[in-house]
């Protein structure tokens, strides 16, 4: 297991920008010992990876509702990274091990009375793990399993492919605004690829909770299953993309995603001025506070 | 009452381009005496400010047909600019008191056998109008209740939701080609993120005029009600929008607008005399005279 | 007819990027003798023009699947050059005279066990092919009578309208994805101009022939029509297209283009080098060879 937050993610995990080709290699990292590695489990996030198939699975477990903190953020990026530089693995299929929530999105505890500092560096791990999943040579495939509200529904827009549980309890969208927050233009931006402009202008300013039904009438995700079968229609839609020849797809990938990517890259460090300057504002702390009442009050 | 058309548009109501969250101020130009008002009609547009719910109807009664002219786009500016700097209103509905008919689009005698000058007045005034519209900081509703071509399709499509009455009668649409015009590329760029690229390119092309049910199909209009359905429909709308935070929302809002915005904004003189050089061709002019005087036959 | 290949077709072809009132001519470059022509065959094309209508139809017929070598490639843009400098044609209709076939896409030959030179000439064809027809200011019209992968999707996908015969058995797709090779970004972006951008990412990775009822549902063809009726829609679309005045309809077509034409303008060259690199590889070369072998092996 590798000591999490030791260090800045964005210090050791190698930049963002390479080619498709080039698949950035942590072995070239003399201070980090990975032993290439076949699965594994830290605290989070549980990985299994099928060596025959080539498929890995990543299951959230990060309980009550493996929400998106900094030590999350930072094992799933390291989580992938492995995958992305072991040949013997070729799609990721990403799911939830906590009944009825596939991730309800941001810790808001990290955006809370925190330090400058500590904002910077969560916020960097946030971009870090788009940037590492949107952008992944890898066939990603989200098994929505249950209700997957902000950060949730990113991270399942960041992949190539969404099969949610055909139950209309479970519901996923950006749902920020609501909250008193504002989406990043990154969100914005994934959100457009995957349902157009109108329906994320409709869905943003509403900061809408997509029942199932509607999340796929909508293109939100491509395809509703009953719960028992989540399992099997992922892996043959793996088989379906894994069919393709690896370098062909993910050129074809670079050249759809590209150029949301490079805005991010191109305006990481003034994304994370403006979301420490709108977390800090005291107005905005307050929303935040009062949000976290309310969660504690629900639960007791 | 304000005197209309005493100064250009453009020099005394602020330029677009401000951020959302800061609201520009007729107060802070001494030369408008302008008592913050709660009521008020003028000669082209009917407002009326509901203080206890926030939301202001401005209802257009330009008979016969509720075309943009001069003065119509002067008073629909003022009227927007003061809703806009009311702390009691968060939201407007656009609808029309002229039956059958919500606005036949820009008027064609502002267009013909004019000067320069007053080309580049008018065209400034349009692209005001549009400005202020779909980069509102108010919750904006149109209920299209009659036809609605070109300029009036326009109107619609700058707000952020479009109710239209149930009546294939009616129909909306971009039909510009039809006259032998093309729509502006803001005109365009506005229709493009409402219903995608393809069905804006061939709707475009065409200058279709499409019936209200057609409307709703690809996107150009969001609901269908009734027409005795109409107001009670809008009402609740505005309640779901109004039901998010201002500040989340309107920075939402203007995060997906902003774009298209601020491309009008960095082109437009050049917009204007492109504009000019357009209509006053021979070719164009005779064009308008002979649809202004079908129109004319028509009505006789 | 005219000596096909004497000349690379970039030299005396004039170059695309005029605004669609100025037409280019071939008859100012005086080492061309052709004559105002009605009515024409070359080799691989037949091209038959209505004057009383206004409508060219231009029947592919290179047996035994149309592919898009660099004789046909030039064929096909010296007949569009014609037919867009003759005052009496003012729309096209594109199909096929071979069987159960539209276009099989680029001729695989071309980019096997050629000259860097070779690859060059054939990639410049190739663009001039799409800039031509993309950018036409005719009213372009495809009648889809076969099956159309790769570079017979894109054909068809730069006419303005597409019909499609009613046959689950033909199908359509930028497949490349599938022959381990990558579609060019202007492929690219002509399809996410018809289809959006989740439809397009997903298609393309998975180099989907879409059958025609779902190329209809995703957008990819218009409409789908029986065998027997395929030629009276065309002719009833055409009409509806030719109804508009031609200036206000080519320039809002250019409008809606422009963007997507420009962006290969400005990157052409840099295109074909990017294609010679990638075509010239040895594993690229080692696929395609494969391939040949593999439809070799079929036929007999």
């Amino acid at each position: 297991s590798i000591p999490l937050g030791v260090l800045p993610l964005c210090r050791w995990l190698p930049a963002w920008g390479r080619a498709p080709q080039e698949p950035p290699s942590l072995l070239q990292l003399p201070s980090l010992q990975l032993t290439p590695c076949r699965a594994f489990s830290n605290n989070k996030i549980l990985v299994e990876l099928n060596e025959s198939s080539g498929i890995a699975t990543m299951k959230l477990k990060s309980p009550p509702v493996n929400s998106l903190s900094l030590d999350f953020l930072t094992e799933f990026c390291i989580s992938l990274e492995k995958l992305e530089n072991d040949r013997a693995c070729r799609g990721v299929i990403l799911t939830s091990a906590v009944p009825r929530i596939f991730s309800s999105g941001l810790d808001i505890t990290e955006m809370c009375g925190k330090s400058t500092e500590h904002y910077a560096e969560f916020w960097r791990a946030v971009q870090e793990m788009w940037l590492r999943l949107y952008g992944s040579n890898m066939v990603t495939v989200a098994i929505i399993n249950g209700s997957s509200p902000a950060g949730g529904c990113l991270l399942a827009l960041s992949c190539d492919y969404r099969i949610m549980v055909e139950n209309p309890k479970f519901s996923i969208g950006l749902n920020e605004a609501q909250l008193g927050i504002v989406a990043p233009f990154w969100f914005k931006d994934t959100f457009v690829n995957a349902v157009g402009h109108r329906v994320a202008e409709r869905s943003l300013q509403l900061g809408s909770l997509h029942p199932a039904p509607e999340a796929q009438k909508i293109g939100l995700v491509d395809e509703l299953v009953p719960e028992e079968k989540l399992q099997e229609k992922a892996v043959a839609v793996m088989a379906q993309w894994l069919a393709l020849p690896d370098h062909a797809r993910q050129l074809t990938k670079s050249m759809m995603r590209k150029a949301v990517l490079d805005r991010l890259v191109a305006h990481r460090e003034e994304d994370i001025q403006n979301f420490i300057s709108f977390i800090s504002k005291e107005s905005i702390q307050k929303s935040l506070r009062m949000y976290m009442e309310m969660l504690k009050k629900k639960k007791s």
